[in-house]
């Protein structure tokens, strides 16, 4: 448990890696894969997709988490079903927005049926497709706009696809969200990219996350899994925009292959070399999705060291991510250092309050906020409200009692956030 | 453990009990009880009170409950510290709102001083004074303005001083809190009331919730502790505002045995008397702190029944009053009643998600949600606005597998919220 943990805690960051390198091309990056997304008419805004589709060339391994809440949207349940029954593989993707096709009695009947459309556009069995759905809850979902549109979305599968397909699963995002990396294992060049959307309702366990990750490197589908089950917790469960987790999360991660490395089928320098690049598309990602949290006008990350174990690093990462006050405050660029320390003091964790050091920082400068005892430091206004006008903040703390470390992400809470959300629906 | 669930379920709600009667007072309503606030100026608004106390003209058994945050304020550290002392015995409260004195190097030197100047105005001895502050965290509490006017606070002390009291401990409180009830033991009458103040930042565990209850009933102190802490697990513990646990709330029950009752020593008939009591002032506080919160236009409760057991059932219950996306919905007066459902599926406990039955109340009508199988039922858009209209909106969920019940309170989530909260220290 403690070697996993520190492991874990080996992620490397963007800066401290030579051999990772930005691409273009989201969920195209890699070889093999084609996208495509349109407006088949549940949204009525004709500029707006609602569909779309990711496929491959070649089956894919295919590696997935869920949403953990108790009430489940039927395209997950329909999703979980297939990779069980292949064995986990899947050869292509179809997702829509607008409705979540959840709550509803002919969920599931109609995930399936989705899954249907797709594979016969395709040439595919239904139970290779990944079906996922994002939208209102508890509204029928309309299926002849779906059925009317499936094989132009099909026709329309090209390599620069990417941004139509991540057009469609916008919901309340204002902005696309789409990473890729470059990387090398064994000196074979491999691609890893991904789109991702989610912008109200995003938690600890996903909520209203929809990922989908595509790589052309070979890996076996049980260390396709473990790795995303790691990266998944250090990234996207350290993740808050308002503390509630939906019904229909998803992250999928497809592998096909056509890269031509070794097959990766043992925890080794390989296995550390996908791992790593799958950190890095979905921590970007993870970042995307914080800063664009529904109103949100600042991206808020907290860092902890010095924690006894990974698990207390995250807990009091998330507790501070997570305070509404935090939020508020920093929404409100007050310099109300006490709900910092308070929302540490409240994390259900085991640890000792009074050795931490706490500092916040910005682009605009760094201030100490507390050095022991849980005392808060005298400050100047003028710089903390400096410091707060940035954009991007961050909260160190050290707790000064271990090694691990873990950070969260998130976003404030502003006038926005509750009109977007009073009015949801419409 | 069964056996003690069972009895907390047997909480009487006030229609169903005839013996107990509402009275004026609040913290005074007590037989040899008297209250006295004034403005000492901490709080520069001449017209707001900051500094109170409470004093019984007997010693008190006196129990308490206070925060579980790990960053704990000066006076919570020293009141425990104080009862400890006294062996759970104590004559007087002194309180005052605007600074926490929490986080600072001197706070508890400071909590000591409070005390030590109260019992020198009344002539007892400091360790039997109750001290709490409630106000921002950080900041340096002045003590000339507390010293210069505590003679004149004894002095003020009056049987109908209650209202001056609450006035001083309330923060972005926009009412008054105090309820009082009378009842009989044994035929004897006996009074219980009591004060509170609490706004934003209150979730289980209480956060910056300040409440004071005071009864002349006769009880061992371990048996009102007892009481204590088995109410405060269905009333404040079941309140949320905006889920942040504050680091200075405490509850304080004093008894002074003046209404002249056999001493309650024993967990018989007049314990359950005296508990009801308890049960049915906190109760209401806890109603008017949820109806009461930051920016709040609604009152929301969530009832809990058939669950197979009573944590299951706050656990559920607090997680649909504390999901921000239920609190902008209500706000919004938007029947999304999928996040209703989605707010019960997250909440961490062991039930079946598919038995529930999920209806919608206020004083407009009632309306089905859900019949099972999380799926949600056709209803009328027109009968759910006029419903949501309305100021008190009720959630009921029946869980189907078991007796047990629970009961949880909150407000909606509003901009006024967020502006309270983005500037709160000016």
């Amino acid at each position: 448990m403690s070697a996993k943990m520190q492991n874990e805690n080996f992620m490397k960051e963007m800066e401290e890696v030579n051999d990772y390198t930005y691409i273009e091309g989201g969920v195209c990056a890699a070889e093999g894969f084609t996208a495509s997304g349109l407006n088949c008419g549940l949204n009525s805004n004709p500029d707006k997709n609602d569909l779309c589709m990711i496929y491959s060339e070649r089956p894919c391994v295919t590696a997935a988490v869920y949403t953990t809440n108790k009430v489940k949207g039927a395209p997950v349940i329909v999703t979980k079903r297939n990779l069980i029954k292949t064995g986990g593989m899947a050869q292509a993707v179809i997702a829509n927005s607008k409705n979540a096709n959840t709550c509803n009695a002919d969920g599931e009947e109609k995930a399936e049926r989705m899954c249907e459309l797709a594979a016969a556009a395709l040439g595919i069995k239904p139970e290779e497709v990944v079906v996922a759905s994002t939208g209102v809850i508890g509204q029928i979902l309309p299926m002849e706009p779906i059925e009317a549109h499936v094989e132009e979305l099909a026709k329309g599968l090209s390599r620069d696809g990417n941004l139509r397909a991540v057009n469609a699963i916008m919901t309340t995002d204002t902005v696309k969200k789409e990473a890729a990396v470059t990387f090398k294992i064994g000196g074979v060049p491999c691609r890893l990219g991904g789109m991702a959307k989610g912008s109200g309702m995003i938690h600890p366990n996903m909520a209203t996350t929809l990922n989908f990750i595509t790589t052309d490197a070979a890996i076996s589908q049980p260390l396709l899994q473990k790795a995303l089950d790691e990266i998944v917790k250090v990234t996207y469960n350290c993740l808050s925009i308002d503390g509630d987790t939906s019904t229909n999360d998803m992250v999928c991660v497809m592998a096909n292959g056509l890269a031509g490395n070794p097959l990766i089928d043992a925890e080794d320098e390989a296995y550390a070399c996908i791992r790593q690049a799958l950190y890095l598309v979905m921590r970007d990602l993870t970042k995307m999705l914080a800063k664009d949290g529904e109103g949100a006008t600042r991206l808020i990350t907290c860092t902890v060291t010095g924690a006894p174990d990974q698990d207390t690093a995250i807990t009091v990462a998330k507790s501070v991510i997570r305070s509404p006050l935090v939020k508020c405050m920093i929404f409100g660029r007050d310099a109300n250092w006490g709900r910092v320390l308070c929302a540490i003091g409240y994390a259900e964790a085991d640890f000792d309050i009074n050795r931490m050091e706490v500092d916040v920082e910005s682009a605009a400068g760094k201030i100490a906020v507390c050095r022991g005892n849980a005392l808060i430091l005298p400050f100047s206004e003028e710089e903390a409200a400096k410091l707060l006008s940035e954009d991007e903040i961050t909260v160190h703390v050290n707790l000064n009692q271990g090694e691990a470390k873990g950070t969260a992400w998130g976003c404030d809470l502003t006038y926005d956030y509750v009109k977007i959300n009073g009015d949801y629906r419409s």
